[in-house]
């Protein structure tokens, strides 16, 4: 039996983290959009004498060690009493680091994937274990609430889902344009100084876009958080400005890795792609937020 | 301009009320189903020298103390500088008063539709307001968090939503089977005796259904649930006891309306349209699980 899991891509447009002993406490709180690109998770399972777990990315086997996140979930997932193979597929449709949420979206999809097919765990149970691990091996605070409730998203109490609350906000004629364009260490950036200029540019503007919940105060308030905390900088804010000039509102930065993201409307397509060519920049995605839960079903499509 | 919003109907399978001074603290725990019917509501407005709201129930306009959650909820949502003319319409696939939410969905659909028009309320805060006149006006308790999460919902922390918390079980190979069959007096029924039966039997019902989070219990427990509290009797207990010869999962009764629903399978859908054909039962709907948000868009489509 094969189950598909999706979860979109997160882009953080700025965050406070919060940190607690307890991982289901600790999250973060802020802004950011969900896209209609992100993970897809495969899982099969086969009952057998002996129980083994096999976690592929991009079709690749993984070790342990480097995905230790998702190993640790699949582990807490399956029930005790399983023995037998596992295999979990993840696909990405962004680059791991660049700040897309990958390492929650993979952990979420995992936990759903295998909660879907064991029936033992609720929604609620299975991402709270996606969420205790994301925040135990430092892959992210906030991704995997605001993953699992979608949309373009604030969220405004850290912590696990059905401890922390994710509001959304309204939009229409929207689409999103992703620029990865490198990795950035989150861990360095949280052990740095950065921190306290973070937590206060962070407050001030999830204040600012609660106070007129619309996307234009969010990107407004996120390319403000993202030059005011010094983390756009160098080339990466030079080509935010040169996107700027085809934009009706700032670009920004994704929060945390060198990558820009903006909103876009229809007619400012042919435009930015005519200045992404001129800027020799390739990758770069347009798409749509995903406004809906993580999808999980029994996969009745081709092989993998 | 034509803003459309969609709720689900909800079906409550067990609840215990829970009442507090505070409408956005009140509610109520238990589970229940979203259906892919519901309420479908359409909202215009239009700049003018008058402010005035204008809402019909299914194509007739209503007096404003016909409808006095929704009269309530848009008050509320317009902002209070607005000047014109506002037509809510609502329609609903259930008749009002049988127990399918039809009241939550009016109210959630309405202000979720006039959130999205002016964009100055997020999806939480447009939500709490129709939660706030259904506590207030004694609508339901329970039904505009269900509504707003989807699914087949375990509301496990009582209270508007951002403050309640829903969860969710796994399902698969289930349609929905509805037997809408007369109207229950909600108020009669909280007000009565049978209260500290039902607070009981919703507690033991939803710890059964977190222990082991399948349909198959749940729809035991609802039924245990029904017929405990005595609220499951008489003609409508002999149609429950007919559908169960063709069913693998108990029915049950809507909480609170005089109808019944069912879980079905593929194979079971042609049996029990035979029963009901049997019972001369000619008003009955077969739908799938609604397992998304309720949605709301700017309506392109054909006229009302």
């Amino acid at each position: 039996m094969l189950i598909r899991a999706f979860v979109p891509a997160h882009i953080t447009a700025f965050f406070v983290p919060v940190f607690n002993e307890n991982p289901l406490l600790a999250g973060s709180i802020g802004a950011g959009i969900n896209l209609e690109k992100g993970t897809n998770i495969f899982v099969t399972t086969e009952n057998g004498p002996e129980r083994h777990i096999h976690i592929a990315f991009n079709g690749e086997p993984v070790e342990r060690n480097n995905a230790i996140i998702s190993y640790s979930v699949a582990e807490k997932m399956i029930p005790k009493d399983f023995s037998g193979e596992i295999e979990v597929w993840q696909y990405f449709d962004f680059p791991n680091g660049y700040g897309f949420g990958n390492s929650a979206a993979g952990a979420l999809g995992t936990a759903l994937a295998l909660a879907f097919n064991f029936k033992e765990k609720t929604f609620l149970q299975a991402s709270q274990v996606a969420h205790k691990y994301e925040v135990l091996y430092k892959g992210g605070l906030g991704d995997v609430i605001a993953q699992f409730y979608g949309g373009i998203e604030l969220r405004i109490k850290p912590g696990a889902p059905g401890i922390g609350v994710v509001d959304n906000i309204f939009f229409e004629g929207y689409k999103v344009l992703t620029l990865p364009l490198g990795r950035i260490s989150t861990k360095e950036v949280l052990d740095s100084d950065v921190i306290k200029l973070i937590e206060e540019e962070g407050k001030r503007s999830l204040e600012e876009v609660l106070k007129y919940p619309r996307v234009e105060v969010l990107m407004k308030a996120a390319r403000a958080f993202s030059e005011r905390t010094g983390l756009l900088t160098g080339e990466l804010l030079e080509i935010a400005i040169e996107l700027d000039k085809d934009l009706r509102l700032p670009s920004s930065m994704v929060m945390l890795g060198k990558s820009l993201f903006a909103l876009l409307r229809e007619d400012e397509i042919e435009k930015i792609k005519a200045t992404l060519t001129d800027l020799t920049i390739e990758r770069y995605h347009i798409c749509e937020v995903y406004t809906q839960r993580p999808s999980v079903e029994r996969w009745m499509g081709g092989s993998l």
